[in-house]
């Protein structure tokens, strides 16, 4: 008897999201388990709930999900779930805490749509934080050569240290853009830029981005106006403006929204999958055929 | 591919109402998202996620109910979930919280089978609480002439203001019922009496109530001995005593489910329905044919 | 129509069980509706929500299972549920918090397969906790002479008396194990050995076991080494060490899943079955054919 999917969402903030909740089911789920308000404690009961209840044979019809607002308590979820595991005793977990992964993976895979970057120059605006890292991260990975930007040059370098320990030979430029000049420094001779800024934090001017001849592709990931970048709209989707193509939120959003179920179905597939940033790319990549 | 149907209720209390889960259910719901322990501040993440997951050619298939025992504190939820919506970006949603919706639109469908709403004088018992003041509301829009009743008239005045800015046109008159010769004048000449008070507390003697020579029909809404009408059995379901065809809580709860059930698989119907006491009560209008 | 099945699962804990979750869904629950930090005053409104929402002939297909980690809250749950009930106003209700009926049951049940308990003599060592005292009953209720060992005689005398109270003419013995001797003596001359013991700690050692003669099958019921009963792995499942048809814990699991499973799909077969330890036994029998 084929056994019903059932997702476990593990959400640390006080009520479960729905996003994901509609999400997983529109993506085959059949069983959804909400929890909310959830912290590194209460994981053990809840994957070994998980571990303990089918056949090892029928492990893959139980996933675990770990969402919620507040990336960094997804990552501390995520390491307790994976500390539960042993053996083929294990079943398949995806971290997506407030979209992260899913966004940045989106982000990357639009720029890829128009560089090879593999020999791309990419700057990251606002990139110490869950989304601009892991886009860091996802394109260092390609081979770009990514500028880590951040308002204080301690918190970049910080950044460039731990994906450094992630990437082997990541091509990382720690660099501040706390003054004009240093942010017009930053942006120049670079082929992409991604904006992974707090909401309604312009991070670029229009002129800015104009001065620099070598860009090919602009992409901000702030849905509420004003955009990080000026002079994109949140609907923008490979619109060219002078001369780039340039990506808002929402144009960035449709890709993600397909990345997220593909890989809630990808869960379901074995029952040893680990789906973080990478794992989600490349579920990005095979979607862009 | 046809999406799944998916509920979300929002519940103030501290667990969700099961009751409320059972029906949507059984209404059709194939995914149910039970929230409990909702204030106000939750709601527009909650229905961010139900408006931002799916196309909007789909948004009919996800929709909100609010339940829970407190209704103020549910229309303040409702209020909520309204001030998410825009353009085309909306789901539909329905109000019921303590049953409030459904039993008065019972309540007053039950009444409709007996008189003419148009020319008929009712009187509403314990009019201002939140069953009581929509059944007024239902009466009034329906254009009778109705009696809201208190046991203080200030309270009853309040009712009779925020009620008229509710319904072009109505005809209200706030009583006291504070002492025996103030209720005997309130029934006196009546069509229709409708008794909203809390269980257990007797709001009409059964001399009183055979005292109005005009009376037609009379309908009690408390469920818990002693009833609000004496003489009334809680399964009265149009029992004629004394010439009056008469209703007691658990001879109205028929339709009342029925209602509740309609209303719930009309909210799959279309993304832009706001289900409160009126449009329940049409609801319910259609149920009879 | 047919209506879906629904469980309403009562928690104690701050998470629902996702063990008994998957469970209930393995076993054909339609819906699930999870309820945690379930206490004694949250029960009735729970209760009534599904006593009242069905019309009596479809109140089979709902039903409550009462969980949780703490046996004792999950009983004072069970009672809650069952004061709700009147006539034929009623669903059926299972308990198995912290797994207590359906590991106790599962433990007398292998007993029975290696001996006659009607003529057997049987040791429960850590008698007076949750599964440790169902054994006994269960054990007592098929006409075996129980000794109910405790570390302190006045816990195993209270014991004893209480389950005096629910099985008629139950042959039971207390005895203190409190030091080597005394343990040595309880064990003399028994069939059955069942430890119910809290983790990691050893009830008795392999030695002792040895030393009785007319041991015929030994249950150690503790899934962390070091096991209850030393010598025995808790993969064991009828291994016969020195003689001795010897389980484990996990040896014991696979018969307590499918007890837990059937129990499940039994509570939907009418609206009236209170299943406790006694009735989750006699669902156990039935399996073992």
């Amino acid at each position: 008897m084929s056994q019903p999917k059932i997702l476990i969402q593990l959400d640390s903030d006080p009520q479960a999201s729905t996003f994901d909740g509609v999400v997983a089911v529109d993506a085959g789920v059949e069983h959804l388990f909400r929890h909310q308000a959830v912290g590194p404690d209460a994981v053990q009961d809840l994957v070994y709930g998980a571990m303990f209840t089918r056949g090892v044979e029928d492990l893959r019809n139980t996933a675990v999900f770990v969402g919620g607002s507040n990336v960094a308590a997804g990552e501390a979820l995520l390491k307790k779930v994976r500390e539960c595991f042993f053996g083929p005793m294990r079943v398949s977990v995806m971290l997506d805490a407030n979209g992260a992964n899913t966004t940045a993976a989106a982000a990357v895979l639009a720029a890829a749509r128009h560089v090879d970057l593999k020999n791309a120059k990419a700057l990251v605006l606002a990139a110490t934080g869950p989304v601009g890292s892991r886009a860091v991260r996802l394109l260092a990975r390609e081979g770009a050569s990514v500028r880590v930007a951040s308002r204080g040059l301690a918190r970049a370098e910080a950044t460039c240290v731990s994906i450094r320990e992630a990437v082997d030979g990541a091509t990382l430029t720690a660099v501040a853009t706390d003054t004009p000049e240093s942010l017009r420094a930053a942006v120049a001779d670079v082929n992409v830029v991604i904006a992974a800024g707090a909401a309604g934090v312009e991070l670029l001017s229009d002129e800015d981005r104009r001065s620099c001849a070598t860009l090919v592709t602009a992409i901000d990931l702030n849905a509420v106006p004003p955009v990080g970048l000026a002079g994109i709209e949140v609907t923008d989707k490979a619109v060219v403006r002078d001369g780039v193509a340039c990506y808002g939120a929402i144009g960035v959003g449709g890709t993600k929204m397909k990345i997220h179920k593909a890989a809630i179905r990808r869960l379901f597939e074995s029952n040893d999958l680990v789906l973080d940033a990478e794992e989600i790319f490349e579920i990005g990549r095979e979607l862009e055929g």
